[in-house]
Order: C-alpha cells, then structure tokens, then sequence
C-alpha cells in the first residue's frame, strides 16, 4: 500500500555528496509532499533590492529538500517522479546576477526584482504584460555517482539543475539511478519560465509540491527523459508567437544573437527597459533549435508568446 | 493596386550571386504565386530507391524559384514575407545522406523513402504512425550581399536555407535586404519538419506557394524575424509529449545525446528500425535549448508528439 510522507522543511543540502544520510526513505509508488525553499534560502524577501544581491551568501544558494531514499533503488535503474501537484508561493523574484546569464556583457549590473504571485494566476510584469503561472522545480535530481561536494548548479545525467520548464504537473520524469537508494533531492522552484533561462534566474519562488515515486528495476536510461501529459504552451498558444533568429556556426552565439535581437524587438515594441526585456526573455520566450544540420551554420529560434501583451 | 504574378516554373538557380537579372520585378504589396520542385530538381520520383542516391548530382541540389526583384528595396530596408498558402505535391521524399546530418557517424549508410502526400492531411510514416501534413518553405532568402556562386545549404542573416518550420501558412517572415531590389528566392519545401532537421532532409517535396510581399523601408533587422498567425504545434496538441535529453558543456554534443536518446526509445517502443527512428526524428521531433546558463553544463531536449501514433 502506497504512503504519503511529508518531508521535513528543516532538512536541506547545498551540494551533491555521496553516501548521504537520508532523511526519508520511502517505498516505491510512495508519495512526497515537499516545501521547497526559493532559491536563495530565505536571503530574499517580497520587500528585496537591488543592493541585496552585493551581500548574498552564495554557499546558501540551492538549497535541495532531500535526499529521499527510494528502497531497493539500484544503480543501472530508472526512477520515474510524478509531478502530481505545485502550488508556488506568494511572492518571487527574479534577477541579472553579474557574470552569469547567456549576456553577460550587455548586461553586467546587478538588477533584482519582486513580484506579487498572490493571484495563483499570472506574473504581473508591466502594467500590460501578464505571465501566465506554469510552475515547475528547477532542481530534480537523483544523487550523482561519486559525488563530493559537489555544487548544484551545474545539472548532468544524473539530472539535478536542469530548469527544464515541461516539468510542470502531470509530466513523469525519469532519472538514471547512480547510486544505492536513488537518493532524490529538489528545489530551486519557478512560477514560470521560458525554454533557456536565459538571464539565469526564473521566476524564482517558495514551492508546495507533491511527488510521487516509481522505480523501473533494470531499466536503464543515459540521461533524465520526461513525458508531458499534454500541450507544451496551452496558456498561451491562443495568439501567435513573434521569433527572432541567430545564424551561424555556432549554437550558443547563435543562441546569444537570438536574444539579442529579442531584448531589442521587446524594447522598441513594448516600451520596455533592456534590463526588463532581458528578464521578460528568461521568464517566457523559448529557445529552440530551428536547424542543426545546414552546411556548418545553424539556426537558433527564439519565440516569444503574445499572449502575454494585454489589450491596453 | 496590389497585383498577383505566376512565377514562371522553368526559371530557377542553384547558387547565390551577385547582380542577378530578375525574373520578375513587382510592387510591394503584391503576391507572386511560385511552383516550387522539390530540392533535388525532379531527380527523384515517387519510384525512387535508396540506390538512386549514389548517382544524385549535388550540383542541382537547391533549385531554387527566383530571383524576385521588389522596386524601391535597399539595404538596410526590411522584406515582409506573407506566408499566404502552401499546397503540397502528391509525392515527397526523405532520406539519410553520408556524411551529412546530426549523427554521420551512427548512420553512414544511404537510405530513401518516399511517401504518399495525395491525402492532403498526413504522411503515412507507418502502419500506426501518421504525421500531419504542415508544409513551409525551407529556403527563402533575399540576395545576400557579395555573393558569388555561395552554395544555397547554408543559411545566414539574409535567410535563405533556415529550414525552420514555424514558417508555415498565416505567418509573416521578415528578411533583412541586403542587396538592392531585395531579389527573394524560395524553394526546398517540406510537407513537415522537427525543429532541427536532425537527418539533413525533411519530407522534401513539390510546392504551390503563395507569398505576399510588403517592403517595410528604413526597419533594420539582423536577421530573420518571423510572426506566426497561431499555436506552434496545433495539429499534436491533444496527447502528450515524450522527452529526452543531453546534459553537457557543448550544445552540439548535447543535441546530438537528446537524438540518441530518441533514436533508442522510438526503436525500443515503436518496432521502428534505427534509420527509420532516426527519419521520424527529422520529421516530427523538437530540439529545444531548455537551459543554457547553469555553470558551463547545458541541457539540450528532444520533444516527440505522441499524437503521431495512432490507436492499434
């Protein structure tokens, strides 16, 4: 018979490190309710500034609710997390981080914004521009094999820091299992986020979440795979989309000359500030890989929902 | 007055150049209907084996309709595409091609398929798998600058071969001129396409187009913009998506794992071939860039619709 364990919100890590201590070990087909801190620890608030971010603490960044220890989970299986239930917090943020980001150059000062999620809706941006909630954990991992204090940021196969926004509720993530006991963690939660992350923050959030877990014995898989249970961008695919293009032989400056010519399309046509336009980009535009196979130059996409532009 | 012209269907060119004579000289605002063959120049049919593509001449590869001169373009100026109508021909044609596409290495050996397209509403890719029909134009390109002879496979800021399937009816491109009296081609069309094209073909086949073109004078853009009239992937909405992924610090090399990755699980699921997994793949599955700022490592997504499988 299945259970419903709620983790402990006192119980957090800030790396990856093998042969963890447990704080829950559960049984397959079991449940997990978590509540997930916001990214930061608790080092921002809804009343935060810009000037916060000269004294952030990173060692307390990505604190990870974890590891839960699924029995009998052994390396070479698959660990399937149902993604049953999000429900943000009332307030997030978003910020440029200096040095971090796909622009840095174009945009090296600090810039720290907070939003009101208390609607359970959308993200207010601007006075016309509302992002719908699509929430999602940013972080989903299983341990990573011979781990040692390992920083969160980067992901890997092991999944982690993926800030893969198809994660939201009713996708099922698989994992590759590498270690005894799958030891699963998360956090890092985003009210929204486009395909990218591209000014390295989401909308960065507490979460309620509520996972269910299912190990696949013997099946192995090179890297996390998911399965939605529908349409990729429903709440807004009921307006086009406008896409800005970067070509070249290179996927991430193709990558950067694409939202480069976002964050100039989102400023001359909505009266946005750069910096606003550059986190608007992050928080909903989607970054795709339009060509990958012409001749040594390559297309990347990005593609903005027009959804999110109210009738004034 | 707006005019509508029929682009004369004996008149194509294989390379980018300089100082074209145009084929036809119009107003902005005026339509041009063009009949496009299929990229290899008629040198496949319906008949066609995998055995024809070991005498396939690569210098008629890429006929493309054109050139379009639009009195009073310059450069500097912006071409509006209007994607009016797209009518695929009753035939199309995919194939891997050695030593092109995403993975070479995996797939050294020719292979071709054609299929039927005289339905109108989907590709008959196997007994349980049909992909809606969902035409563009994989090449359109105003004249590029200082070209002489430049090959029409690769794409650059003045569009040409993007291979990028949000092109498709109701959508409005939007090419920087380059060159004076912009001088638009097209051809190369596909009746479907992924994001990425990852086997170097798409369903390549014959086309009625109807394009519609508006100079904007004295809007510079860098590079391919577009707008869509709709949804981006309407016609598979309805089911889910199955996702796989690579993690890693190169894009290339992680589109190239998300690939193997669906190659494997369309094989290992569907009693699909590898070649014909990695065919399916060039038709219907989506490269998104999910995250491209976490710590050097970067997770590239491979998106299938489930839509395409049909009920046994």
């Amino acid at each position: 018979m299945a259970n419903t364990h709620q983790f402990p919100e006192d119980r957090v890590h800030y790396t990856w490190d093998k042969d963890p201590q447990p704080v829950l070990t559960i049984d397959s087909g079991d449940q997990v309710d978590f509540s997930t801190r916001e990214v930061a620890d608790d080092q921002f608030n809804k009343d935060s500034k810009t000037e916060d971010i000269a004294t952030l603490d990173w060692a307390k960044v990505y604190p990870l609710a974890g590891p839960v220890e699924i029995r009998g989970a052994e390396p070479g299986d698959t660990l399937e997390v149902e993604i049953l239930d999000l429900k943000p917090g009332s307030w997030g943020w978003m910020a440029i981080l200096p040095g971090l980001g796909l622009l840095p150059e174009e945009f090296p000062d600090a810039y720290l914004r907070t939003f009101d999620l208390s609607d359970g809706e959308s993200i207010h941006f601007s006075d016309n521009i509302k992002v719908p909630i699509t929430p999602f954990l940013g972080t989903m991992g299983v341990g990573p094999a011979n781990a040692e204090g390992q920083a969160i940021m980067p992901p890997g196969t092991f999944g982690g820091n993926m800030d893969t926004r198809q994660l939201t509720v009713g996708t099922k993530l698989y994992l590759p299992v590498q270690v005894a006991g799958a030891m699963f963690s998360c956090g890092d939660a985003h009210a929204a986020q486009g395909d990218g992350e591209v000014c390295v923050t989401a909308l960065e959030c507490p979460m309620q979440a509520s996972l269910k877990f299912r190990l696949i014995k013997g099946k192995s898989i090179p890297a996390p795979q998911f399965q939605t249970a529908g349409a990729l961008t429903p709440k807004v695919d009921h307006k086009g989309f406008y896409g800005t293009t970067g070509v070249g032989p290179d996927l991430m400056e193709a990558a950067r000359d694409a939202i480069r010519a976002m964050v100039d399309h989102l400023s001359e046509n909505y009266e946005l500030e750069p910096k606003d336009a550059y986190l608007l980009s992050s928080l909903c535009v989607d970054l795709k890989i339009s060509e990958i196979v012409d001749a040594g130059q390559y297309v990347v996409s990005a593609l903005l929902p027009l959804a999110v532009f109210q009738e004034k």
